[in-house]
Parts: structure tokens; sequence; C-alpha cells
């Protein structure tokens, strides 16, 4: 790669340990271990550092590969897979992840034989579908009698939890209710194995609405949070909770202007699709001052994820490579070369820190 | 990173090449050269090669990067940047780029000094906003003086040609009518500076049409073209061309199953956002037979951009890992384990190519 200046995703890094504290701490009250998932910010190593260092029990994500690259390193805490395997990836998986949400029989007697390969013990969280429909047992009791078989038959797995994901697929919402349904389920478990279980995981951070109002149900003892450490946005813009503890601007992203000029704000022509295929709708709003800034879809999917922080800038639209703002109202006199910052979201953030043009710079 | 068999993403070069050959042949007719675009594959230097055998004149891309690394893997054709560059990125353009597209009198005079310093022509084409509202001068008298100032005043910059882009912001269509503006700029500009131009570049694969119907202005030299030699299929799917000379599936999309259960299709519980902060609707199917494929947003961008090549099998939603799929109408009884193929367009092939967990195989 290149040096480029910009774009640029410039990270701070005391914030976001500080963020990490707040929701550990809090997580803490009810006896909660945090599982930090690093998956946001694509596991970039430092960003996993603060998750550890703010104590976080579990070092969390979907991919392997940041597993994999948090453990190189040098974090130290358990890793946790949170994306269920592919059957053609147990290597990787016993080899880089310490525990692992599973939900399929198949994929667990290949991981035990893995396992027994490499002289290892992989610790499993079987996970329970509870109206949400992405993964996880919808039959609770085929789930009750998986456990007991890991449990009895699986000598190279230890049936570490269960485990459930709300809102992520179905909008499902983790309601005291919802949450209460995994405990049942935690209980009939161990009841059929004879053993407490160490995990039970009761979702991500929109669960964490309910640590915020305490009303989370005594028996759920892990969260896995990614969101709300990272940005501590969601919970505030979609459903109201006063976050002003956390920082909510531990990421910024810098662009580049590579043109200004007085425009139109209507093509002018015969329309048909833009470059993504879709027809538009465009206002028209007589000649107006727009700049285009050098990053696009491509790095940030879509418009609507990106927060320009300068009052009077407004983005209008994007092509994969350019983005079109309209700063007819922006105070400054903006030029070609000036540098404009944007807060993100936890889509941009995904696409962001995962794409090749993006540089990192940490603060 | 880690070896992993799936994602997948497919290149069928032989056909790739083919296609090159079919685009640089029907512009060829109209004495047009064809700058091929390697952004939708993220300037995969094999994808870069089968531009430059086909017969490609130039090798285009909106990210200076990956002209270095075309440069690097021993491209040979003259590289094009086609997005109008950073004034903290001149440097690079000079080192790698031999021509790009230019619209700012401050970047055109920073290319030219550093241009000096490097002991290097650099090659410019003015763009004209013809009403599609990114790149370029609206003001055709103040373009006309830029192209006169490059021609006599910056010693170290040569102005190859003019140039317009429509239909990727503002959907402005190729008309006849709309590339004829840009021939008159074209013949304004000859007179003001007394020599011909070498480069009249009409627009990207959109202007492609014109070519299709025998109906391009004389005078248009030059096409940018990326989606219609790697996919066919925008014109195709809609503008209605009959493509069937090209090949519409250069790329395959591979992923792996990692669930496979009998579930509802509508969520249970109170529903809030989903886990990009949107509010979903969810159609109510009854119990149908359901897949989850180890692949999600984060790799190819929305669901609309992917297409099941199974028939009986129907993407219903992702999250920022997970695919979630109708297999009830499958004709194979699917298991986990098992591997989907997907048609893809312009807007997946630019994510999946360019993010870290999607493995690249050349067949």
């Amino acid at each position: 790669m290149l040096y480029q200046n910009y774009p640029c995703l410039e990270v701070n890094l005391g914030y976001l340990k500080e963020n990490v504290e707040v929701v550990v701490k809090n997580c803490g009250k009810y006896g909660i271990s945090v599982a930090g998932v690093m998956k946001g910010p694509s596991g970039i190593p430092e960003c996993s550092r603060q998750f550890q260092d703010g104590g976080c029990r579990y070092i969390a994500s979907s991919r392997i590969d940041q597993l994999a690259a948090a453990v190189e390193s040098g974090i130290s805490i358990p890793t946790l897979l949170i994306r269920i395997p592919m059957l053609s990836d147990v290597q990787n998986v016993i080899r880089y992840a310490d525990y692992s949400l599973e939900s399929e029989i198949s994929v667990l007697e290949a991981l035990n034989e893995e396992a027994g390969r490499q002289h290892k013990t992989h610790r499993v969280i079987i996970m329970a579908d509870l109206g949400d429909l992405r993964e996880g047992f919808w039959d609770k009791d085929e789930m009750v009698e998986v456990c007991a078989r890991v449990e009895n038959d699986l000598a190279h797995l230890e049936l570490a939890g269960v485990g459930t994901n709300v809102g992520c697929y179905g909008s499902v919402l983790a309601t005291p209710e919802k949450l209460e349904e995994l405990v049942v389920i935690a209980r009939r478990v161990e009841k059929r194995i004879g053993r407490k279980l160490e995990i039970v995981s009761g979702g991500a951070s929109s669960s964490y609405m309910r640590v915020l109002d305490g009303n989370i149900p005594e028996g759920i003892t892990n969260l896995r949070i990614g969101e709300q450490i990272l940005l501590a946005r969601d919970l505030d813009v979609f459903y109201g909770y006063d976050l002003r503890d956390m920082h909510q601007d531990v990421f910024t992203l810098k662009t580049e202007l590579i043109e200004v000029k007085d425009k139109p704000t209507h093509p002018v022509g015969e329309l048909g699709v833009d470059a993504f295929g879709r027809k538009q709708h465009y206002e028209d709003r007589g000649i107006r001052k727009r700049a285009l800034a050098a990053i696009g879809k491509v790095d940030y999917g879509s418009i609507e994820e990106i927060f320009p922080r300068e009052p009077g800038v407004e983005v209008i639209g994007a092509s994969s490579d350019h983005t079109i703002l309209d700063i007819q109202d922006a105070k400054r006199d903006l030029q070609v070369g000036d540098v404009l910052e944007f807060d993100i979201d936890y889509a941009s953030l995904v696409y962001l820190s995962n794409v090749r043009d993006v540089r990192i710079e940490f603060v």
C-alpha cells in the first residue's frame, strides 16, 4: 500500500479504554462478564488491546483471522468466535478460538475430532434462537439433548454454556421476558448435565439496555459487546438512552476535498440509473457551492452512515469513489485540499476499517 | 491472513479477456480507444493483465495504489487515474499515473510542480461537467481558459484532452446530444490551442450504449469501461441491451452454509431495529427450511447485489457476517458444509474484491 494521508480513520485509544471501563463496571454490578467484540474495527489489534486493558473477560469476533491476529499481537484473554463456524474451517477454529458459538451437531462433531488431533479442549456455547431467526436451535428439546451430547460424548469439547442473539437480523428486542427464556433453558441444561454452566450469554449491545435499566434477569452471566463500547451511538439514537458518560467520538473519519465549485443541484439531461444501478431522486435547490471528497461508498457503505461534524456541511450523494457535499452554508471558506471530519456509525466503521484505502491513525 | 476456503470470489480470466476483446473491437469500429477500468475488482493484477492482453489502450482506476500495483505487476500500457487527485497526493499521482482526470487549477499547478521535480511529463484530461454533477468544470469558458493555461504555461504537463462523466451520481444518460456537447467543447479547445487533442473521453460503460446503437458522435475518441467488460450486466438489466455475445459470469461468489434448520419466517418477540439500525419488514410465510451462509454485508454490501444461481434459493436477509437464505424450494437437499454459488453485480464486486475475508481464485 502507498502512503496516502486521506481518507483516514482516527482512533482515540484513551477514549476507547474509558468506554470499555464504563461498560465492564456497569455489567460487573450484575455479575456479568463482558466479551469485547472487535469486529466493528475489523480486529485492529490496538483496539483489542483496549478491550483487554479495560477489563473485558473475553475477546470476540465473527472472523477467525481477527482472533488469530489478536493472539499474534499478544492479547492474552481467551478468544471467542461469535459466528458459528464453517465445517471447512474447523482447523483454524480449534487453533485460534478458545470458545465458539455453535448450533449444529455436525460442526460440533468435527470440532471435537479436530480438537483431539490438536490435543486441545475447545469450549462451546450452544445457541438458542429465541425468535431473531439468525443462528441457534429453534427446537429447545433438541438443544438440551445436544448440550448433553457435548457434555457426555464429545471428549475434546467442553460445554461452556448457552447463548442467544437478538436484534441483529430479526430486530427482536432484548426484553427481560425474552432474556428470561434463555435463563430457563440454561437451568434445563444444568439439570440435565448435573452442574452449573460458566456462561449464559444474553446477547449483544442491544441487551445492554437491560443493564442500564437494572432489569437484566438474574442468571444472565455474559454479554458480547461491540457497538456500545466502540461508538455508544445506537442505544442513544434508536432508544433514547443517556450515554453522556461515554465517548461517542472514539472514531473520526477525515477526508480531503478534491473539488469545490458552484454547481446546479439538479442533474441536467435525460436521467437513467446511477453507478449502483439505482433510480435516484434529486431535489432542485438552484446553484449551490458544492464539494467533492475523495472517498466513496466503497470505503464507508452508504451516505446515511457518515455524519459531517462541521455545521453547514451536508452529504448529498456519493458514487463508489466520490462523496458529494453541499457546503453553501459552511462557515469556513472551504477550498480544495481542506480536510473535513465526520462521525461514523457501526456500519461505516465496519467498512472503513476493513477496506484498503483508508489509513488508520491512533491518537 | 489465514487460509479459508470460503467465501471465495472465483474469476474466469479467459471469459474476462473475451469480454475485453468484444468491447475493444466494437469501440474500434468508431475509432474509439478503451481505457480498461479495473477498480471493480479492486485492481487485482490478474484482471488488469486481461485488460492489457485484450487490447485496452490504457489501464484505469480511481485509486492510485491500484495503478501502482498494476505497474509493479508488469502492466505496460499507460495508466490513467480516473478520480481527480487529492492535493496531498500529487507525488503518488506523478509517480504512478501517466494520465489523470482533472478539474481544479490549484491541483494542476501542484501536479506541474511535482512533475518538474520528478523530471516527468504528466498528461491530463480536463473534465467538463455536462449535468451529472460530479467532477468537472460547469463554466465552459473557464474550462477552455484552463486548457490553454495547461498548454501554454504548465511546462511539465501535457494537455491530453477533455472528458466527461455521466451516469455515476446524477444518473444523466449518455444521449448522442449529451456527448455531442463534449465534442463541441473539444473543438473549442483545439481552436484555442491550435492543435488536435489526443483524447475526447466520452464517459464510462453507460456511454457504450451509443457504440452498440451506432450513434456515438464523431469526435468521441475514448471511453473508460469497467462494468461492461467485467460483468456486462447493467446495459442488459437496466436498458434491455442484448449482450449474449459477452460473458455475464466472469465472477462467481461461493459461500459455505453454516446452519440449516426449519424455522419461522417472522421474528418472535417485540421488534426494534436490526444490527444496522434499520426498521425492517418481515413477511410471515410460516415454518420454512432456512440456511445461514458464512458471509455478510461487510463482504458484499447489500443483499440486493447478490443473486443465487441455484433455483429455489432466495436471499431473505443479512447481518454484517451472516446471510439468511430460504432454501425450502431448492432441489438439492442442502446441508451444513455445502457451497452455494451466486452471480454478483458491480457494487458487490467492488466490495468482495476489496475486503479481507474473501479469497480470490482464478480459473
